[in-house]
């Protein structure tokens, strides 16, 4: 139940004159106060209502964002960063009024060093577009939130995605960032060293963070080798927990899928509208098997004889290149044909990530709160890591109806934490999601979490009322 | 070119009577302050002379630990956590004074989650005894320094080891800490989610801060599922520079080696002497392959083809479990055996890593560096990483030698860090790499770093003087 229009008008303050002036002599075109760009920029995925920023500038380059910290710091006046627009929390809306530093027009891949896997880009760069750029390479980047993000802001969320279970988060693939900090200066996090013991980790530490922290300007994450084969399966399931069970199974053996993803009978109703798909309306687990062709056909192979065990049917390759991208782009849309699902609604998602062993309590738990709630809903996720969406379908229109949706979403996260689960396993905190993590971390974690904010911005300037309340 | 001597007898404060009196009152005889005990406390197997803590307190539990804390933060007394004694930079060197806080008591496990391959132990349990308990549970964790440390160092360390290349670092494989914190506070930095993105990553900041920002009572690491096999293999050749091209080579394959470590001659030679072994006295790489049968023997495949192409010859199989313990308990013995070669003597290790591209340069460069300067030597290292140590044998009684010593070191450092490297892969700054971390993180890196740690622990008791200067 946390909503963001109880905080926001106490603490909007408008942009100051002078700092406009400045901004706009500094910068030229490239700052607006436009209504329908500042609109733009105070809006998310997430089912809150528009909170616009009072400004938007479009960064070209580092040196721009330390002029903007640098404006915004004499003010006293917030900044937040904007990538994609595609977070789902809330993470961007101006509750406290500021300037959208629109980071978009970075979007240049920096460097390619493929003898080391690694690559370099500006924080604009989509996951989509540093694929394309590295494709002659033989080389790609793993990391796949639905929506084709930018890798600034899949670092500041620790996004993940589908392939995370086997080449691991943001967490486990940025070897280092750029920063600009709320004073202006430029921090490199670390050099390209593919692992170090050098002082505190200060990548992880802005990893996450938000914008609260910092505001990323490069960022240089792990490439991987193209694996020689690739093959993806599909296969139902009589129930959930059938294909629950059959995906803790491949995990506690340790075959190291490059994908498992669980769909429900709503969720591939959609995914057949939305990405005109012939799928069966019924459980179902999408897998992605990566290594030799040897390695490929035995891990194939276990998954399913453990399919089978479990009552899975209609075991089905995607052996086909073309017919493997037309999988997984329809899984990349879901949560855009899911919406599609109940015209003019939004949604919200949970996130829940739970250890493994607990994957078939927490889904199943979340299954029947969702029926029992009578809400149009799907459950689709990333069940290999332990996480899962359920995708409710709200009118935001409806105080009522929003209220009701979030006491779901709230019963639904509770429960994961009552298994010793997280309230977000990559979508962030955000507004929506600061009551779940003062429960979780607890009043002494939070505390250092503060501790560190005011250490590192201290005019609290950088996306202020995000994560946590200060 | 650093030394804690002149840094010492300054900032040394004797310890309060009041605070004596009161942990004795509190602990009985399991606090001390002999002189054998405080000799055996202020020293590690960093190449600095003994620099004592004023009293030893053996700690049982976290209460324990939170109420030494409590004490020491009353009297603004330093307080340095002690675990395995096998690090090597002087990071438990009390140079401020103050209390050597040992945690080897708190050796339980205390759960194995084998359903979802966690388990959370007590700080003083060291890598043996974990993969000791776990033995029948069919599972195994992977992260294994030289000496036998205790997993609240590693954490503290940032550690690794030879499979890290395959399994990752302890940053990788720690998912979640219980911390007292300087004002005595109990924190759980994270529940047993496989990723969360909720709020700043806590677990990160502790690992690598080395006992400065807070005392790690508990650790809950990841475990893996025991490989279906497991191959092992030494393979000689002509020269380090082909033995580096096959490692580089074998990295940008992406062939999943589990291990891969390189030896130089003079390496060999000390494992021989020291674990009765008869290896030849060439350059060479040790292999271990994890996997089905087939990938097994497919990785090796690859991997003997690459040594093949560049000159490796008696690629030898080491395929009895019996004769792979033997092969790799050599391995992890490789410190002390180097040490025996110059009896006395003390050694200055290195710990570079670079990009994987830059290793030969790295590692030629460190040979070449050491060949000049006359010092018997070896280079031993998880290459697969970029990581490798220059074993640097000093007389630490003869000043002159050291200083000639260091020299090297830092033109070895620097040669690293000028390849976009890092000063440590995986021994962590202590005193010993204070200046090359300045260079690394930057004034302004090092800064926020200065900031946190300031905000955690405001009074600077938690092993102060370490990684940096406040």
């Amino acid at each position: 139940m946390n909503h963001p229009k109880p905080i926001l008008d106490a603490l909007k303050r408008p942009l100051p004159p002078a700092l406009e002036t400045a901004l706009a002599a500094r910068f030229g075109e490239r700052f607006t106060v436009s209504q329908a760009v500042r609109d733009h920029h105070g809006k998310d995925e997430s089912p809150f209502p528009t909170v616009p920023p009072d400004a938007v500038l479009y960064a070209r380059s580092t040196h721009d964002v330390v002029a903007a910290v640098g404006l915004c710091r004499e003010h006293q006046f917030p900044l937040i960063p904007y990538g994609a627009g595609s977070s789902i929390e809330g993470q961007l809306l101006a509750i406290h009024g500021g300037l959208s530093l629109d980071l978009t027009g970075m979007n240049r891949v920096l460097s390619v060093a493929a003898d080391d896997l690694t690559a370099t880009v500006e924080p604009g760069v989509t996951r989509k577009q540093l694929n394309l750029e590295i494709r002659d390479t033989g080389l790609f980047f793993p990391i796949d939130p639905g929506a084709d993000a930018t890798l600034g802001g899949m670092a500041a969320t620790r996004a993940s995605g589908t392939n995370a279970v086997r080449y691991g988060t943001m967490r486990e693939n940025v070897l280092s960032l750029t920063v600009v900090t709320a004073e202006g200066k430029v921090v490199k996090t670390a050099n390209r060293a593919r692992k170090s013991s050098a002082g505190y980790d200060l990548t992880r530490l802005f990893i996450g963070s938000e914008g609260t922290l910092g505001i990323i300007t490069e960022v240089t994450v792990r490439l991987y080798p193209q694996p020689e084969a690739i093959s993806a399966a599909v296969v139902n399931f009589p129930s959930a927990a059938a294909a629950v069970d059959t995906v803790i199974q491949t995990i506690q053996l340790g075959v190291p899928v490059a994908r498992c993803e669980f769909l429900d009978p709503p969720s591939i109703r959609a995914l057949n509208e939305h990405s005109k798909l012939e799928l069966r309306e019924a459980y179902t687990l999408f897998f992605e098997f990566h290594g030799s062709e040897n390695g490929v056909a035995e891990q194939a192979a276990v998954v399913q004889q453990l399919s089978t065990d479990n009552g899975g049917a209609d075991f089905e390759w995607a052996s086909r290149p073309e017919d493997r991208t037309r999988l997984w782009n329809a899984r990349h849309n879901a949560y855009f044909a899911c919406l599609q699902q109940r015209p003019g609604c939004k949604a919200i998602s949970t996130d829940t990530c739970v250890p493994i062993s607990r994957l078939a309590e927490s889904l199943e738990g979340a299954r029947k709160l969702l029926q029992a709630s009578g809400f149009q809903s799907m459950i689709i996720g990333h069940v290999g890591d332990g996480n899962f969406h359920c995708v409710i379908l709200v009118d935001p229109n409806d105080p009522e109806e929003m209220q009701r949706a979030e006491l779901v979403n709230d019963q639904i996260v509770r429960l994961a934490q009552s298994l010793d689960g997280t309230c977000t396993g990559e979508h962030g905190i955000g507004l929506h999601k600061i009551g779940f993590l003062a429960d979780e971390a607890g009043e002494d974690g939070l505390e250092l979490m503060r501790r560190i904010k005011v250490a590192l911005d201290p005019l609290n300037i950088l996306n202020p009322g995000k994560i946590f309340r200060l």
